[in-house]
C-alpha cells in the first residue's frame, strides 16, 4: 500500500470516528440538558408534587372522629408530631398524626372514613394493631390504626363513603395479634400519596386534620 | 500488504473501537441510571417539596383580615379559585386566593401580616395595584395585592410581625398607578415558595386560609 493510500485511509477513518463521536455528543447533550440545569425542571417537578397534594386536600370531607351528641366531655386532641421519633420496632420517624382521646376507653369513640374510597387493607399489623386502609379515587391511601374493633366485617374491595363508620378507637398493636394496652387509646392516622408505579410516600396529616376540625359529624355515643 | 496483515489490522481496529464504545456505554449507563429509573429519585424529590411546603404551614400565624370588634356584618369570604382563568393582561391561571368583602368599601377592612418577615416589595403594580410583599424567615413570599392604602410608609428591609397592620383592603390595580374600581373590594393573597437559586413558585393559599380561619385577630373597625 502506498503512503498516500495509507494516509487517505487513516484520514477517512478519523473522519468517520469524528462523525460518530459528534453525533453522540449532540444526542448526549440533549439528553443531559435536564441534569446539567436541574433548576429548569424544578418548576415542572414541583408542580407535579404540588398537584398531587392538591388532590389529597380536595378529597377531604369529614374529620375521622365525630363529636359525641351525648357526652360533652368526650373530646379528642392532636399535635403536630410529624417525624417525631418512635422507638417500637426500631427507631423511625412518626409518619402520621395521633388523635388522642379524653375518655381512655377502647371502643368508645367511633372512627369514620375521611374520604370516599375502597377498602384496601383490613386486619392485624404488629405496629398498627387492628387497622383499615382506604384507597381514595385519586389513589391516595388513608391508614387508620390501633382500632378496638371494626364496624362490620370489612372485605378488601368494598366501597366506603366519607363519614361512614369504619370501627372504634382503641389501643391495639405493638405486639402479636390481639395485643392491647401498650399505649393510651388513640387513632393513628397516616396519609400516603402515590409515587410512580408502585411506591408511595407519607404526607403530614396534621394540617389536614386542623382543616377538618371544622368538619365534624355528630354521632350518638 | 498481505491479506493476513489486512485482516489483522481490521480486527485490531474493530477491537479498539469496541473498547471505546464499551467504555462509553458503562459511563453512559451510570450517568443515565437516574433518568432510566426516575422512580428511584422520586422519593427524595418529593420529600424536598413536601418539606418546603411544611415550612409554609409551620410559619402561618394569623388570618390576614381580622374580625371587626364593632360590626358583625363586616364579613369576608373566599373560595378555592386555584388556577381559575383570569383574563386581564393576557390569559393566565389564578395563582392565589381572593378574600372578598361583604362591605364593598375601599379602606374599610384592615389587612395584617400572616407571618413574621421582612418587607421586600412595596408600591404599585399594574395587576396588583398597591401591594406589599413580605419575605418570611424560611424564604417564602407573601403577596398582598389591591390595597386601598398602607398602614404607614413601608420601606423594603423593614421587619414585620405576624398580626401587624400592613394596610387596608381596596380595589386598586388593573391599570396605571392609582386605578381603582375595576373589580369589587377584595384582598388577593399569593404565597410563593423558593425553587433553587432564583426561581419561585406559587402554592395554593386556599387550604392555608381555611386553616387560618380559626386564627383571626379582632380589630376595632
Amino acid at each position: 500500500m502506498s503512503s498516500i493510500r495509507k494516509i487517505a485511509c487513516y484520514l477517512t477513518l478519523m473522519l468517520l470516528l469524528n462523525c460518530v463521536i459528534q453525533g453522540e455528543m449532540i444526542w448526549l447533550s440533549e439528553l443531559l440538558e435536564g441534569r446539567m440545569f436541574p433548576e429548569q425542571n424544578m418548576r415542572g417537578d414541583f408542580a407535579i408534587y404540588r398537584d398531587t397534594l392538591e388532590l389529597v386536600w380536595s378529597e377531604l370531607v369529614w374529620f375521622p372522629v365525630p363529636v359525641s351528641a351525648g357526652n360533652a366531655d368526650a373530646e379528642v386532641a392532636f399535635e403536630n408530631s410529624w417525624m417525631a421519633e418512635r422507638s417500637y420496632g426500631g427507631k423511625r420517624g412518626h409518619e402520621g398524626t395521633d388523635i388522642m382521646a379524653s375518655v381512655d376507653e377502647p371502643g368508645y369513640y367511633p372512627v369514620v372514613s375521611i374520604t370516599d374510597g375502597i377498602i384496601e387493607q383490613v386486619g392485624w399489623l404488629e405496629k398498627g394493631g387492628w387497622r383499615i386502609g382506604v384507597r381514595s379515587g385519586n389513589g391516595n391511601y388513608y391508614y387508620y390504626a390501633h382500632l378496638a374493633s371494626y364496624a362490620k366485617e370489612w372485605n378488601a374491595g368494598e366501597p366506603v363513603e366519607a363519614g361512614e363508620l369504619l370501627g372504634y378507637m382503641g389501643d391495639t398493636g405493638y405486639g402479636p395479634e390481639g395485643t392491647t394496652g401498650q399505649f393510651p387509646v388513640h387513632l393513628h392516622l397516616g396519609i400516603y400519596v402515590p409515587l410512580g408505579a408502585d411506591q408511595e410516600m407519607a404526607v403530614n396529616p396534621y394540617w389536614m386534620l386542623k382543616y377538618l376540625e371544622n368538619k365534624k359529624l355528630s354521632y350518638s355515643y
